[in-house]
């Protein structure tokens, strides 16, 4: 059995971990810290995790094979400075390792980047565009859950130069993508019965999906890319609907191009465990607390746009699930292992 | 009194006709006919119209001064027939009047148009665009729910030509746009918690988009448009986020850009009594029950784009309260009168 | 035009207040305070709202026909008091003046009373049950959402004395009772998908109910009252689930006995505007933005118990659009000025 | 591997035993038949189900170890006689063998018992309190959602003759308890936002209920039950809260009689794998996707009710978890086995 730590297990992702790897059956969670709640039974705080027996604590004393932090940003590359030193694997669900340019990084989050040198050995887990990297990765940046859910709907079109690299990302997530934050904008009443757009300023997702996408054109160049995210009235999920204008002769004209498009985005991903491209409009709902990724590509009805709508549950493969799948690459497991639950539906 | 009569009064647009016509000073519903419950009292089939003394029948036999039609497209124009040749004043709810072509109107609706010849009389409902030409109609088409949000939110960057007319349209829509249909699709487990796309192989509510965008333009020519409705899982609302490339040199970079596209909007809808723009992004949640629309025009964080997002109630500006706005017009009324409910919030 | 000011504007009863008074043909509020937010205009805080041109202030300076008080309990008494020296006629919605008893109040509240002087002055402003009282009072406790849902449905049984006075009431409320107090447990991730029951150590709204109840019983004597509240995942709405042992005897056996029973319902709230008998089980959606109260009596298949469902909206007949009934008769205006608005369905 | 069968694997429980049945490591599902979709692949039918590659059947051609039926009642005990003729293990998830006098089944069913001679056989599969019949059994009738949540909530109360005879059963449950059933009533923009009592003129699961409830008094005497059940907006998950008088002196008075209380219960349940004696009242969700029931019990604020909150998944231990746990039982398999799944929260 492999020995794991949490930081942070009383946030969402924090305790999407704990819950995953409950039943994992070659990694057993040994310690977990919270910022609130420490001294106190993780089933205390946690009704859904009573099966263990862990007790939140200030900090890990334990030695770990793998340490995850679902700890804020700024906050969290603070806290992992000394395993990192030490060497111990880890794999960071906060944003401090995903931007390479620290300069970025500071623009971005108003902070000096608390362990630049770490950066460059950084993988972006992404697990399913950077396997080989982070196989032997020691610190893996777990991607945000919005740049999931858009890089894997766009990677193909992207890598294949089908589109003009000028994109659209329109993303529905559900409220637990807030955090467990305590805020009158998350309040019930208040987010209940509406949809809205926030973050259009600019949300810090931006950068990351600006990097990566960019990582996947022909040329190299960053694409033109605006991002809207928006707070649907639901717990989890992300539905993202990208759009981007296609190459002139690019594809066959009618129905022959949408076929192509989907032939393409077929042999992508094909043998991913976790991608699926699906005949239908994906719903949300068909991912929910698995760690699959749907997507399915388009072409608009005047035949010039290419359309791509993926889904995915923003705990698991959006933070929590994709952070193991990346996990069982490090220590040379199965990927698919601990994550075989289907979606939970209706 | 003027007197009032709706067609097919079973349905959410029908039922909404007859809520907010309760409390209008100077009209009466003296007749409505449904689908179903022909013979029952209004009363039974809608224990909040409970006020109302009306029984549901199978024609119309009363004498009126305005007919609303809220029956499906091809039985609205097929019901109205005999109105229109005598001369009543109508408002048509369905999609039957709103395409200008009845070649595009059976592409789209796969049927012959059950009345060509009225087609060039009918106004295009959408008030705030269209009123001179409302005030004098005898056959009113009142706009599609989508169409609302999405051209009022794009009308003034399309008047004033800061935008090339290449536009996506997304759309995300509570379940009561889909009416009071029986159908697994809007089972409340099968929608709950879930967002999804549909209608990505053409909306029927897309031509009619483009044959209104069109005539804003500044060359009249149909703009380039990609439209994707989502279903999200709240009963009311729509909010419309639209994305267009500025043109180069339009507005001043920067904040600077921003305020000014501000002012535009607020200028183009500078007196409007249900058009707010608002100074952050909106929530549907602020127009439920209200016949209000509410658009917040920006810059996307490059400084490339417009975003415009709109919010309605669908039911309202996106239907019964929309056409009690004409009929308002139509009857020579204060264009405000029976809609000053305020959102029901939270 | 009577004046009014609302203190507390910035919480959901305090807003609700000011949404309603906002089309009262004969009332205008010219003043509101709000614990937070002082100095913003009420716009601001709440977009719904916004037709309104009040800034919120930290006191009423302003002469005033009529106050509401939408504050916490104890802090409302405590700035009630200056206004109910001067002779202000003034509504408190807070549980200040509902508890007769002072030793009762600080049992529960865990405080002294902060002006016990005036708690004989306060009439019960459950209006259907006080309407004389009411008519002439200078001080009016505005009853509790909970005990407005128990005591409207428990009330003809208790007078007519057809039931043993041993109740349960199970009561399901949306989140929006709760305030809007920012809170984990009322964070849409945590109450979303979900019921549970609360406040089974006894709730603040039972001896409101009890001290109400037994006012209602043939002797006069406290009936034993078991009441369990449960948080729904919706936003408004109150249904009140209430049981009874049926005495024997009291009522004929089977069918017959059902329609007595409605019939007797019917009779003792014959006329009233708010109340209406319905012929089927409620749902709280029939009431949503509505004053009205919706009861459906029965008697249980084993024919020994009575068990009476009740639907009101929380924030208005529970709360604000009661405060407004009272209002009307204290200032002599028709009860149902301003309150006819339709629920809003669906 | 042992080999199961599916009858009616396109409604929501056979469609949850398909899911559960799919991470067995001892069972494998080798076919199934559906009411509609025979001859469509299941992963078209349910996206969350296209790890499996089975394809919906008319009927079950191989020889199998064990059937389950979600077949709706009197279909699904026609559908089982021949399978029970031949002797294959069978657990129906209908009300068909549930209530052991084929009169009541008659009066509640409105039909003749389709197959009254497996009446005697037939064990009912409320685990915790029938292990011993059920490891045996050849044919047991799986129980209703609602009275899981109630039996297990009022059993230890019950057999330990604490409490009078006198039930109220009031029941809160999702919409996915109504089924995939196609209706108005269940339609999203109906339900949603609402709450409701229903079938307060006898629901089926009340004779189940009391013949249940009957077996476990210390009499054997059937109790005053009356049971309301709620639809409440969310998917899954039912909360049940059941009052009873308390025997005088059947507890200490006070905090202590709350203490024994708590302590009776967990002694009741000592060693349950699936009940849990939970200290704060539970919410549904936090049983959400697993075979947990929490149960929550208390004496109300006057010291004089007894009053039990449980908390189940309608679709798990209301029905197919409960159903594999049984067949664990009846194939000698240890009884937690696939059925590991913790709570999906948030």
């Amino acid at each position: 059995m492999f020995r794991a730590a949490i930081l942070n297990v009383t946030g969402y992702a924090g305790a999407e971990l704990a819950r995953i790897l409950a039943l994992h059956p070659q990694v057993q969670v040994v310690a977990a810290t919270g910022r609130s709640g420490a001294g106190k039974a993780l089933s205390q705080l946690f009704p859904h995790l009573s099966h263990l027996s862990l007790t939140v604590a200030e900090r890990v004393e334990e030695r770990v094979d793998i340490l995850f932090s679902a700890l804020p940003h700024g906050a969290s590359a603070q806290a992992l400075l000394p395993y990192l030193e030490s060497g111990v694997r880890v794999i960071d669900l906060s944003a401090d390792f995903r931007l390479r340019d620290p300069q970025e990084y500071t623009r971005w989050y108003g902070i000096e980047h608390p362990a630049p040198a770490f950066l460059p050995l950084a993988a972006y887990g992404l697990t399913e565009l950077n396997r080989d990297r982070l196989r032997g990765a020691r610190l893996v940046a777990n991607p945000g859950c919005y740049p999931t859910g858009a890089i894997l709907a766009l990677a193909p079109a992207l890598r294949e130069g089908i589109v003009e690299p000028d994109l659209v990302v329109d993303a529905k997530s559900g409220v637990s993508g807030a955090g467990r934050t305590v805020d009158l904008r998350y309040h019930f009443s208040e987010v209940n019965e509406s949809v809205s757009a926030y973050g259009l300023g600019g949300h810090r997702h931006l950068p990351e999906m600006a990097q990566e996408l960019a990582s996947l054109t022909t040329d190299g160049m960053r694409p033109r890319l605006t991002f809207v995210p928006h707070l649907v009235p639901m717990t989890r999920g992300i539905l993202t609907t990208c759009y981007a204008p296609l190459r002139p002769g690019a594809l066959p004209p009618g129905e022959a191009g949408r076929r192509a498009l989907r032939d393409l985005y077929q042999s992508f991903y094909e043998g991913e465990p976790f991608v699926r491209i699906s005949s239908e409009p994906p719903a949300t709902k068909h991912t929910l607390g698995s760690n699959l990724c749907l997507i399915y590509p388009t072409i608009d009805a005047e035949g010039e746009r290419l359309v791509v709508v993926s889904a995915i549950d923003n705990l698991v493969k959006g933070a929590a699930g994709q952070a193991i799948q990346n996990m069982n690459l490090m220590l040379g497991l199965p990927e698919t292992m601990g994550l075989e639950a289907l979606a939970l539906f209706p």
